[in-house]
């Protein structure tokens, strides 16, 4: 790994309190293509409900390593990016065996808050099987609390992402 | 098993469409007491967001079953409860070693939906941990199809419990 | 999909016994990479002991595909393939963040048992982290019965295979 | 919790080298009831190999606070418990819905290596549904490596368990 996002990445001098209010919004959607094993389905062959959240993470870190951001160099700097809150609607079950995609995209970063938008459709993009968000907040590990502002390799990642 | 149950909780006659509107209230919460092992966890110590649903699922069976309802015999009859929609918000987060308890309670039956509403309590209810709601509905395992109407076993359970 | 894989998957006559003793080993150990999630990983940063069968899991049936076989198909076809033995030993732990390999290769066919070995290594070869062995059996899903011999779609895949 | 068995797990003073044998087994197995809920299950209706891990761990952890020692404390004083080895054999399929019992023991203590046995059984005893053994060791957390010996709090409840 380079040093530079390093560098850029280390946590705001404590004490900093900071209000900033950006708006960033990725244009396009990310893709993320998975597969439903027999470990993901529950008793009546489609996927467990609680079983997605996975895939929602796999994209959302996969997202953030397309950009640069590495989650588990974040979490060595001391920054961790918790979910604080989630909403989902399965409109359509996934089957055991099929393969589908997780499509995610940041759709506003208010305050401390970074709202991440989904949808799971087919690979043919014909059936959407689930829409939701997850918001997460960054935190200080070492101290527990929500950092006022993202490191800024996030936000300058973000913000070149939004143009 | 008594037969009661399961004579009451045959599936309505195909075909049949009926409206209905009852609004079904447990007054109290029924608690669920869990604990945190180490496979809820993830790095940071804590439960893991999407760990969470697994404990509400568990407490939503049992509530079912001190009700006189086995989720399995439903099954067995041709009924499935799957999750259609489902939002949670993480106030405080649940670490590796702890005893909570979920709370849950049907709040409401809307048309086919059934709305549970939970919150994740210390067992002193000093902290709140988690609050959440998630939304069922009734399906003919069969058809595929949701039911107009619930098992007639789950609809009069809830109405005497609601009194 | 072609139809001639269905077609040689059927399942064998019901009734017919018949032993047979046939040696498959993959000379080349199929290669899966996958990468540690904060989800796979506990309190303590690494991988949870349990979580390693999923990858297992899903290196196996992309094997599966990869000789022609589709897992969910075969299912459909009335054939499941379940864990009846496995053994795991944890050399090294994988920690959240890494990017790991899981080879795996069938090394023999005793009986109705089809045994899989596994490795779990580092992407340049170096670091050893699980070795392992699986042990599945082909069962007639309506019947519940294990089979006497593997669908012939699979024997012929894996005698091709082993060549 | 009382002070004793803090004061007296803490960890080997560093550089103590020590080797011991003993050989503890607890006469009775320690029961642990458990359901199989909907979230165990995979496609074919039975609990998926790998969730078993969780019900061991659950058993596990479980026995060691009916003799006083718990985990998280453990973990907190600076040891950890992680898993070097495992084998399981599945002898019949738990199905969605059921209630079985957990059944575990230590059955030696060699050097450094603590075994646990396992039975999965039917509530009436009647059926065996899974045999295993999971091997452990006590690390260090903070040097990552094996401790030459146990915590003392664990040895003293396994010497006093196995009378």
């Amino acid at each position: 790994m380079s040093e530079e996002p390093t560098a850029s990445a280390q946590l705001p001098p404590s004490g900093e309190i900071q209000n900033y209010s950006l708006t960033a919004t990725t244009e396009n959607w990310f893709e993320y293509p998975v597969r439903a094993y027999p470990y993901h389905s529950d008793y009546s062959g489609i996927v467990w409900h609680g079983r997605y959240l996975a895939w929602l993470e796999e994209a959302r870190l996969e997202y953030l390593r397309s950009i640069g951001i590495d989650y588990a160099e974040l979490v060595a700097l001391g920054c961790e990016l918790p979910v604080v809150e989630l909403s989902l609607r399965y409109h359509r079950s996934v089957q055991m065996g099929m393969a589908v995609v997780v499509k995610t995209r940041m759709t506003e970063i208010a305050g401390v808050r970074i709202n991440w938008d989904y949808r799971i459709q087919s690979v043919d993009g014909e059936e959407l099987y689930l829409t939701g968000r997850v918001t997460l907040v960054a935190i200080d590990r070492e101290k527990g609390k929500i950092l006022r502002q993202l490191p800024s390799a996030i936000k300058e990642a973000l913000v070149k992402r939004a143009v």
